[in-house]
């Protein structure tokens, strides 16, 4: 089991392999074959960036009970899309646009694909994937409910911080997610209630849309969410993998 | 005013100037400074792709009012993201999906971007423009109206036709853009008549997205539109730009 980081050291994007807190610079495939490409560096030294960056990112809206609400649960998994433009990594800055009037974060359990797949059954999804992180998809609610599509509402400039690594080989329905602002919970779940679990969601975006190693997919958000507030610090941890931290700005007039 | 291609010759992917049915490939950047780099070569005998790879891919709704029919205009441009793994380019199939009920072209004018862009004015986007294309924003009907987000009614595999090449330096306002099925005419418009027009889009989406060279930007379709069936070839041509033609099949249950 290997926790795969993108990192940046001495003015260079490198990727490598976490354990014990350093990062062994690794090269080859990052989706395969991996060879260490030199000595071990202390995590502190490095940057961390967002693990991996997609071509392309889908994210599933309304997959938690607990976030439905009275809402009706869809009867497919209802996909959207992340522009890999409004990707962060860990500890980088969420901003808030002066135009949007309520930000919102949403922790996420992200699946990266490892092995292209297309057509793939629910049977064989698990073959298609790298691992797992944890995911904010941050959300602009008033865009959300006033535009047509969520264009801005989900992928405005930093709205989708990713991190801090991926994590191969993880049970994804055992983890435990927490979203916590300034230390304070504001979301928990376990990722096996989740209404349409990993496997049924590649296959079914797959029927279509061909998934490439490195493609994210965000897998939904649980319970409410709450207006993050300038200054804040905003914590999507998961058990198994870590925590990304990311800090919140509102952006000025 | 050059006329810029990418396009596959002797196995390998190159990029190129257009003239006089020719194709010079270039060496540099394709945004900025080229210079030749080989003899040219007879259009017909390479193969074009589309004439750039997208970051990000942004659409417009509702942009024409012969498309909006009785609907009240957006109070601000309606865009959506088309995801790059949709694009396709000159006489590639267009899939439709077995599952779709119906699936339309929509031919539309494509504005690439050269220059990154972030929070531009209306006065200065188009500094920050690459040059222009034809566009196919193919449509699975049921799809979009289905479905909460559009992500498979508008990026399905290869639901995204583009080119067949960029030219730079046109007035984009004083095309006509025609949409043929096997030669019969279903669309036509001058494209002064775009509801919010290519700078109003530029810096609009550019107030909360940055945009980057090779972004891509459909501007929207006009009139009604039609479904498609098996073997049909579909042609967007527009005036001062060219023709992106292509032929349509129906997968298979």
């Amino acid at each position: 089991m290997a926790t795969l980081a993108r990192f940046l050291h001495d003015d260079e994007i490198r990727f490598g392999l976490v354990s014990d807190g350093q990062v062994t610079p690794i090269s080859g495939d990052y989706f395969g074959d991996r060879e260490p490409a030199g000595d071990a560096i202390a995590l502190d030294a490095v940057k961390l960036l967002a693990p991996i960056v997609p071509r392309q990112m889908l994210a599933v809206a309304l997959n938690y009970k607990s976030h439905l609400g009275d809402r009706t649960p869809p009867g497919n998994p209802e996909l959207f899309w992340k522009s890999p433009s409004s990707l962060i990594g860990p500890q980088d800055v969420i901003v808030m646009p002066k135009d949007a009037e309520r930000v919102d974060s949403e922790g996420e359990l992200v699946v990266v694909i490892g092995r292209r797949c297309s057509k793939v059954s629910k049977e064989d999804a698990m073959d298609h994937v790298l691992g797992y992180t944890c995911g904010n998809d941050v959300s602009a609610r008033d865009w959300q409910r006033g535009d047509r599509q969520w264009w801005r509402a989900k992928s405005a400039d930093t709205f989708s911080p990713m991190g801090p690594w991926i994590v191969e080989e993880l049970e994804p329905t055992e983890l435990t997610l927490v979203t916590r602002y300034d230390g304070e919970e504001v979301q928990r779940t376990q990722t096996n209630l989740l209404i349409y679990d990993i496997p049924t969601v590649i296959s079914f975006a797959s029927q279509v849309v061909t998934l490439e190693p490195g493609d994210a997919i965000y897998t939904g958000t649980p319970g409410t969410t709450r207006k993050m507030e300038d200054g804040q610090t905003v914590e999507v941890e998961i058990s198994q993998i870590g925590a990304l931290v990311n800090p919140v700005v509102q952006e000025s007039e």
